[in-house]
């Protein structure tokens, strides 16, 4: 291994699922070091030793300057700056044991998407009620269309990232930002976080369309209304309802909904054949962050009053056994006569909002 | 064949391609006769013997509603209303050849999609200038995300109609709304014209970065910004930017951009291999409409001082020998560096028209 100072910057990454093992090499790519921490022995010996993370990103050579880790004190050891990558419901028990090996303050940057149910926090929000203020330099939102293989085969890729402390966002941008990966600042920080959490709804609902066997068309209109949907309820919480036009909404809705590496889609298609939830979610092996997000959304549209179709369809089919297939054909035939009615709704909404 | 009396009513569809033809086996589920004209006489033959058009709608059987035409003047007898379904460059010259054929008004229903290069005039303007007051009843735009291939095979589909007379539209959505196929109205023929048209711009670059082996999330990331330009120039030119969040704007251009049944995807996938445009074109035997649509967007984008940097990209690469990985790899490096700021300019131009 090379010496410390080498290295551009000392990195804690936190979760080596497939996305946080991509952006590990995104790092490493750019000269940092990167302190990878997992759960599992087994696997930080595969990535020490064989420098392979096999069940998340098969095929894939991690670069010298990944390190896995085992005890998370050390791999926060040296670092101020800590990627938070692991799912939706293990963030806060994540922070809770980082906060008592730190001293300094940190900045954590957070990568998933995802609403707490029942507190319908965001993940932002969620660090900063962990985490004492005086341990707390900054928290940073990374997010967009970006799929952990493409990400670690160095295809073009861009992100968008977002803070409340817009200074902290862009030397987050600075870590990450290469000829691949191309990182762009957004100082919506509820849009894109919003926007990264309900695409994964709209993903779920893409899948059973297309596990019924209903086709690009059928899967267009669904993208389309659901898009409305999310841009309705983020711009109500006080979303910039632009942040929805760009790569932390549409674009990531697109890649989600459309692409064969979205674990969202591959759930929502064996519904569409289907198959029962418990099975879904026992073969997948991953988590599947929609599901919850499901029911936070369906609270979330209760307590802001939006009407989300696409939202409540999905929230019977998951948690109250309504059939898919009626469930769909119900969402096709549902549209107003008039299109622009749906449409103007919304506008007025967002303007409400100005 | 059934008495005639059995038929709701009696339309003219002129043009019997793959969309033509879908659109004829809708207006049959729904009880029309569907007088399908077509130029080649081997072609009506088939139609009118075997019941199959297989270069277009292979392996679909078309209901005995519909008869092959090979006379125009015979096509269009009895009937006030008249499908147009041929190529954007065919509009001038089959218009031309109606209007000799017919003494009364019609209302003409076109389905295409494109711009016409120098004059920049859009469809529903020049039938208008070719069909005289005293025989034109209503020109009506269907346009959404509609693969032909799902419409046959009767899986859900959404489109959206628009018209200066809204009444027309009205009675068009009538015709066409069925269980299957959901027609929605949209009173903004600007934007709906424009949208369409568009979108085979961003499909064709959809395709090169696919033929590059881009992946999914450069082709979001495409996506996303296209949305972004087609709507810029939409608004400049006074269509409603809601339109272009809608059915006939993102939804159609999901679709042309993912599926592989676009063809717009198709020749762009071809020239992000290494072929030749030229080649191209030869062995696709369809009309590829983005490639005249690229001067089109082109011009406009000049006129109305709207920057267009995929549009402009695609224009070099097909009509200035740019080579495509090149005008590809510029186009993702090109976002400034706060995604916002891109954003802003949008809607700034957008409530400058309102």
């Amino acid at each position: 291994m090379k010496d410390l100072a080498e290295y551009k910057k000392k990195i804690a990454l936190i979760g080596a699922g497939s996305w946080g093992t991509a952006l590990a090499l995104v790092l490493a790519d750019n000269g940092h070091q990167v302190n990878l921490w997992m759960r599992s022995k087994e696997q930080q010996a595969e990535i020490n030793n064989r420098r392979t993370n096999h069940k998340y990103l098969p095929g894939i050579s991690l670069s010298d300057n990944i390190r896995g880790f085992n005890a998370l004190e050390e791999a926060l050891e040296g670092t101020d700056t800590a990627i938070i990558a692991v799912p939706t419901k293990a963030i806060r028990e994540t922070m809770r044991n980082i906060i008592k090996l730190i001293n300094e303050p940190m900045t954590f940057v957070h990568v998933s998407k995802g609403i707490e149910p029942d507190s319908l926090k965001r993940i932002s929000e969620m660090i900063e009620e962990e985490v004492p203020a005086d341990l707390l330099k900054a928290v940073v939102v990374l997010s967009g269309p970006s799929h952990a293989e493409e990400v670690s085969l160095r295809h073009p890729t861009t992100v968008t990232v977002s803070s409340k402390d817009m200074a902290a966002a862009e030397k987050v941008q600075d870590l990450f930002m290469n000829q691949h990966f191309r990182v762009y600042t957004n100082p919506d920080l509820l849009g894109v976080e919003i926007g990264g959490a309900l695409k994964n709804i709209i993903a779920l609902a893409a899948g059973i369309s297309d596990g019924l066997g209903y086709g690009d068309n059928a899967k267009a209109a669904l993208i389309t209304r659901g898009l409305a949907e999310i841009s309705r309820l983020g711009t109500k919480m006080g979303a910039n309802p632009l942040t929805f036009s760009g790569l932390a909404g549409i674009g990531d809705l697109i890649v989600t909904c459309t692409s064969v590496h979205s674990r969202n889609w591959k759930a929502g298609n064996m519904l569409g054949k289907g198959h029962k939830l418990d099975e879904v979610l026992e073969s997948m092996g991953m988590v599947v962050e929609g599901v919850r997000t499901t029911k936070a959304a369906h609270q979330l549209a209760q307590k802001f009053e939006i009407n989300m179709p696409i939202t409540e369809a999905l929230y019977h089919v998951l948690f109250n056994s309504i059939n898919p297939k009626e469930a769909v054909d119900q969402l096709m035939q549902r549209l107003k006569k008039n299109e622009m009615e749906d449409l103007v709704d919304i506008l007025s909404e967002q303007m409400e909002q100005k």
